[in-house]
């Protein structure tokens, strides 16, 4: 019996502990290269695993997006099931569905969200201390909040994107920066359409030094005008880094 | 220069991971071994270690309690510091201090605390996967918390602790037993004046059955009169417990 060729699309999520990354490397172990190997052992077949964000070494995931084409009889929904038997219990498809076989992850319009992890106090909890940056120093929420307000809406991000990225315009819009606290934790929740490289521990990095007292909440328009990386805060830590998940504007129906 | 020997006072968090419990043994790594060695590279004196508890294996703490005895001229108060830089980073000396040389940490008055974090929902999340238990059938925390009010308070508590417990009496005292409910998660928060062996795994185990509909709220008073361990619920993992912390009825003054 022969089966159709279908794509099939998975919601990961992951400890990025363990791993250098998601992106496939030699030498060293990557999501894509354990979503590679459970493909095969599940289904038989060499696929070709097309994520939407190649997540740094270190950064963690409750919902990346991938998708893949195979002929096995497993339905996509239940591909799931499968694939957490043969994956390490660091990584867990939350979900899997049948795409149209030309949706691809990187190439639709989309809301992302991002959530940075910030820990402050005397001493850092051992139990957080893969999940969260720590810093000693106290943190003020509420200048957090007012330094958030200046950076939402269709900005160049260019103070806030790695030097040497390839992005063919710095411009993005954030649709919303939400600063939850709680006792001696901060977390900062962005959603936008697409972030530049390192743009979201940049902008972390940024706000920190605001809730620390280094700059000020007025300071983010001129950072932001100044187009200039040297006038933003520091790149954070990944592992403080959590990819939340994706909202697709048009939701891609199973065929 | 000679200094008086004092008896110093820890408050000791880890992350339980990657220890065989609290206690020292041949051939596995241990929380009191790891500050029996911080203890020498710090004062160069092979002192004896007294915990409060000794957490089984996988286990974590916010907030254990240990003593030493030292000569060392670093003022009590100092000492954390000393130690956290020898220690390794899942092991934190939260707060250090001076107590009399008699001061035992069991053998005092105490309320002592613990939580036990479970969470729930149609696939685990990997970077919880070391710090809660898991189950995939949903919990109702409101039958839980109607549970959890029969066993406050003074009890025999013979039916919630592990077999071969070597306990001179098995009635313990509970203050307070919370269910702290969020999506897909709920924390059981017990306080109470000491517990017996295996005694908080217990009681979660059973509140979780309660919470899985696998029992009644009501049937606690029949296996709290019962004190027969096989009518309570199972022993739940060690990775799900956390020490949270001590607080003594006289808090020993310094020398």
């Amino acid at each position: 019996m022969e089966f159709t060729r279908r794509r099939v699309r998975l919601t990961v999520a992951y400890d990025g502990t363990a791993y250098h990354g998601w992106q496939i490397q030699d030498n060293a172990n990557s999501i894509e290269a354990e979503l590679t190997r459970a493909v095969k052992q599940v289904t038989g077949e060499e696929a070709e695993i097309i994520g939407a964000s190649r997540t740094d070494a270190g950064v963690h995931a409750y919902g990346n997006i991938a998708v893949f084409d195979t002929v096995s009889p497993i339905p996509p929904e239940k591909m799931c099931f499968a694939l957490n038997k043969a994956l390490p219990e660091d990584i867990r498809i939350l979900r899997s569905d049948q795409v149209p076989p030309e949706w691809h992850p990187r190439r639709q319009t989309c809301r992302k969200t991002y959530e940075y992890r910030i820990r402050f106090g005397s001493i850092p909890v051992p139990t957080e201390r893969l999940y969260a940056h720590y810093v000693h120093h106290p943190v003020d929420p509420s200048r957090m909040r007012e330094a958030a307000a200046s950076l939402t809406g269709e900005h160049d991000f260019a103070s806030f994107c790695a030097a040497g990225s390839q992005a063919s315009t710095t411009v993005r819009t954030v649709y919303s920066i939400e600063i939850c606290d709680a006792p001696g934790q901060v977390t900062i929740r962005v959603c936008g359409n697409g972030f530049l490289y390192n743009m979201v521990r940049i902008l972390a990095g940024t706000l920190l030094d605001v809730g620390m007292g280094r700059k000020e909440p007025k300071d983010m328009t001129a950072i932001l005008e100044g187009k200039d990386r040297r006038q933003a805060g520091p790149t954070l830590p990944a592992k403080g880094l959590f990819l939340m998940g994706y909202e697709y504007g048009e939701e891609a129906a199973a065929e």
